[in-house]
């Protein structure tokens, strides 16, 4: 029988206050079976380089990873995030790894070619090391990834954590029943992105599709639900798009239930 | 038997150099045996502290470590220094695992006591998880410790990266048979700081005693042979303070070989 493994993505706007990290911590302690965590930060990065003195530089919305850029994302989510998520886990007896995709060569990216836009350094994944995640989780270890990559030939590369803890999980959906949750500062998937109680509690790809040609979904709402479509027809068992307080507020977690 | 394993601690100002991490990387994949390596990052941490537009502390010539300075820390030494390692480790397909002392719990320190001067989130080791580190290293993977631990009770600390890689020896001796490295951007022991030729090949410590006596060992220097003299009488087999060029540059390492 495969073991539960339950993979949480978390959102950066949510790492910005410390007692969010302790609901997670407490969640995360009391779960059966494995668990992984990933997390971004974007939010930090850009204060911090704005602080360095640098804007950050955006095309049409997406953001651009210059050298500059880089390094700073590689020092807030693999440095300042990853670890205080690390060190508050620990407080509460998760025996925990904070990682990059380049420690153990974890999660290999291919720096994204430039067509119209040049993005920089980042990263689109090309191979998740199944063997070592599996071989951190076979250590009763809950593995905390940031949202850094590297391409194997020393370049280190900023990926999305939507996608990487996407792909963490379609990879490991041979070898675990997994159940997928992305976290982030709204209860769920909303109806009306400015009314909480306009929450969608569950939601298909049919209904999805519909909702995207009313454009009741907003456009930051999309890469995550095709993350989440992804996952659960590439062997994902269960797929949820909630808020921290809906996921560890009570024994039930309430939020958007994704279908296929 | 035991098994060999090589400890080299590298100095913050050679990793401000892309070409010196390459080194080290290519010197730890043909290295027989287990490796761990320890690295700090202080110089960089400082110009990233100024660039974010505050001076770092300083109090009798010794760096405070305000809750600001710790963030920055974090940064520089488990983010982005830690990670640029991992990856070019990578590169030359040693299996590399980046930690600080609060992943796996690998490292408990206690936030040192406040007596005439108050370092702030600075700690004193107070325990090695020989369990955990072993772990790792059974797997063939190589540690690589930035100089950050934690008190398990979700705070992180700044610790003195020498004092790392020398506990770690020390804890790790029982199990395995360890050649200790200290490698900085100095050729070694010098008898005089502003001549490179003046080197010691070898030291004991009634000889470090002498010069001391005779004020001919620069201050900075005096923690690292403390170091290096307690890890010799507690275990470990052989200890070196020596440069990159020394340690890497030919077949037979040169350098202030250590004697009891």
């Amino acid at each position: 029988m495969k073991q539960n493994l339950t993979i949480i993505k978390v959102g950066g706007k949510l790492l910005e206050h410390d007692e969010n990290i302790e609901k997670l911590a407490h969640y995360i302690a009391g779960l059966q079976g494995a668990s992984l965590v990933v997390h971004g930060g974007g939010a930090k990065a850009s204060e911090i380089s704005q602080r360095l003195g640098f804007e950050p530089k955006m095309i049409n919305g997406r953001r651009i990873t210059d050298a500059a850029a880089l390094d700073v994302a590689t020092m807030v989510y693999a440095g300042l995030y990853n670890k205080r998520i690390v060190s508050t886990f620990q407080k509460h007896n998760v025996l925990t790894l904070g990682m990059s995709g380049a420690d153990l060569n974890a999660i290999r990216a291919r720096k994204r070619t430039v067509q119209s836009i040049d993005y920089g350094y980042v990263g689109d994944i090309e191979a998740v090391n199944k063997r070592a995640v599996k071989m951190i989780l076979k250590l009763g270890v809950t593995p905390v990834f940031c949202a850094i990559t590297h391409d194997n030939e020393g370049q280190l590369l900023n990926t999305n954590a939507d996608t990487i803890s996407t792909q963490l999980a379609t990879a490991l959906a041979e070898d675990y029943t997994i159940r997928l949750i992305y976290c982030m500062d709204k209860p769920g998937v909303l109806k009306d992105p400015d009314d909480d109680k306009s929450l969608i509690h569950e939601l298909n790809h049919r209904e999805y599709q519909s909702l995207k040609m009313e454009e009741a979904i907003t456009l930051g709402m999309i890469p995550k639900l095709d993350n989440a479509f992804y996952a659960l027809i590439n062997g994902v068992e269960e797929v949820w798009i909630t808020g921290l307080a809906e996921l560890t507020g009570s024994d039930k977690m309430t939020g958007t239930r994704i279908y296929e």
